[in-house]
């Protein structure tokens, strides 16, 4: 029987809950792709850490390669994250014929044009459904399901942190100050919350999006975008006296005449409005099809096992073709 | 070059709806599927209708074999509605080596087993997206995306119909009778609402989502159902008192001793979960997967384009494995 072998690119938070939702699910997972499936190779530097799996020694690898031409090895996760190396190590992959599946938004985002290049060249799938949206089924959704379509406009609440910010100001009225702080501790925010806070990351997958809803594809760096860093406790409370909450939005349009409009900065968004009800840390994105209307998919944007979920996801979507 | 010939069963609203999703976007749709998408015979009696839409009278047929002893038809869609002929029809579809899509929850919920098996036995695709939450691209997101994930729960907003009266009532403080009257009047109701009322379409559509989710099929009838027809505008205040909003809902849980619990009825939410955003004829489903966590997917339930959008890109899918 055949046996879908998988290397796996960086075993830190995503890479570990990927694993995790493996080992967790491994029966459901091989009995719907008809075959057994396994991580038999992992490039990772720090062997030691706790991460709470048991992973055999001997799976770690120190170079790339040993990944790439290893023939038995069918499907490339790259979880490494950041734009450099991983970028190329996509290309790489995809080049010596391995299907890839990434998490990786910046890389994704920079490199659009590059990777499926690579990827239509080697003759292999690349999908990146946990690019954007964490476990939330949205780009699958947006090329498949509502692939009939001719969307207008999207809307999108793709970062958690700046959510859980923005949200904690809302409803218990402290400064951007004091609530960063606080979702630092509890893990909310990193150490250098800069990608999150000054919406680059927002950016990174508002390109995505752009580029699959509208065929359009634009570099992150040339979006415009402004962060929440200037968002005030008046701020909030003045939108809410009008019935508004503030929110970061990655944002894109259709014109009548064609063009394309987008940016991501902090809106005023009518308390009625679905995505005003995305609190905490949880992401949405909000869609607009000219056959089927308005769309909302909601769920958990990060964290290990939604990522883990959404990377599996796809793992099985390329497993089911080579069985 | 290859062109993928449809055969259409039924010219009714939601099948007026699909003609037109393919004639509005036919070039992206081609575009993408690469080949020319036609829908070439469709059953239907009544050709003199005025649908807004211009159908050469050539395309019209009186009997099903006219379709499905046709070699060069690909995929017929089943748009009839209802259990009977639909099923029997969709089952001779199936057996005569065409694909087919379908929005039909009362056909599929009732005859599951039965359909899957003449796909099956036929080798051919039996797809049924649109069939719960309409235009909502739920069903392939939970057996593609979600895929690696073990389901415990789902709780579906599934009917627009007792959604909107719902709503109305609470946001009016009107009865039920007065807001069913006016529902009807404005076309979101039907002349005879029993099948939307009494939770018979929410029961249809939550047999469909057990059997995706659990591997768990139940007949609609053995589902136990209480439509809406006995909330009071006193039990919405009441609920209302209490942060509460009172919601037909489809519930299935899968316990701990791995049975799974399942019904369909009025049931109250806390204004802080996001069902409780749901308003008007919108329906929504709520998941829940031991990976991902909570996700919601949001939309318009019914109605002839989103159901079209959900039909067609079944549709595309199937045309693209065949060019």
């Amino acid at each position: 029987m055949k046996e879908i072998k998988i290397g796996l690119l960086g075993l830190g938070n995503i890479g570990t809950g990927t694993y995790k939702t493996l080992e967790m699910n491994r029966d459901q997972i091989e009995g719907s792709v008809g075959a057994p499936v396994n991580i038999v190779r992992i490039l990772e530097k720090d062997i030691d850490r706790d991460r709470g799996i048991e992973v055999p020694r001997e799976k770690f690898v120190a170079k790339a390669e040993d990944i790439f031409e290893d023939p038995e090895i069918d499907i490339v996760i790259e979880l490494l994250g950041g734009v450099e190396p991983a970028a190329t190590l996509i290309e790489s992959a995809l080049r010596s014929g391995k299907h890839v599946v990434t998490a990786n938004k910046a890389a994704v985002a920079a490199n659009y044009h590059r990777l499926r290049k690579a990827a239509e060249e080697g003759g292999v799938q690349l999908r990146f459904e946990a690019s954007v949206g964490g476990g939330i089924p949205v780009l699958t959704a947006l090329t498949g399901c509502l692939q009939a379509n001719r969307f207008s406009r999207v809307l999108g609440i793709v970062n958690g942190t700046t959510n859980y910010i923005l949200d904690k100001m809302t409803t218990e009225g402290l400064s951007y100050d004091e609530v960063l702080k606080d979702a630092q501790a509890k893990g909310f925010a990193e150490a250098d919350p800069t990608a999150d806070v000054e919406g680059i990351d927002a950016a990174n997958k508002l390109s995505i999006l752009m580029a699959l809803m509208f065929d359009h594809y634009v570099h992150p760096k040339d979006i415009p975008t402004k962060g929440i860093t200037e968002v005030t406790a008046a701020d909030i409370e003045d939108a809410r006296s009008k019935n508004q909450l503030i929110k970061l939005i990655a944002y894109a349009e259709r014109m009548e005449d064609g063009s394309i409009k987008y940016e991501v900065r902090p809106m005023r968004i009518i308390d009625t409005h679905p995505l005003s009800g995305v609190h905490r840390e949880y992401n949405a994105v909000f869609v607009e099809g000219n056959a089927v209307g308005n769309l909302m998919f909601y769920g958990p944007g990060a964290g290990p096992l939604p990522t883990g979920s959404a990377v599996m996801g796809d793992v099985m979507e390329i497993a089911k073709t080579l069985v």
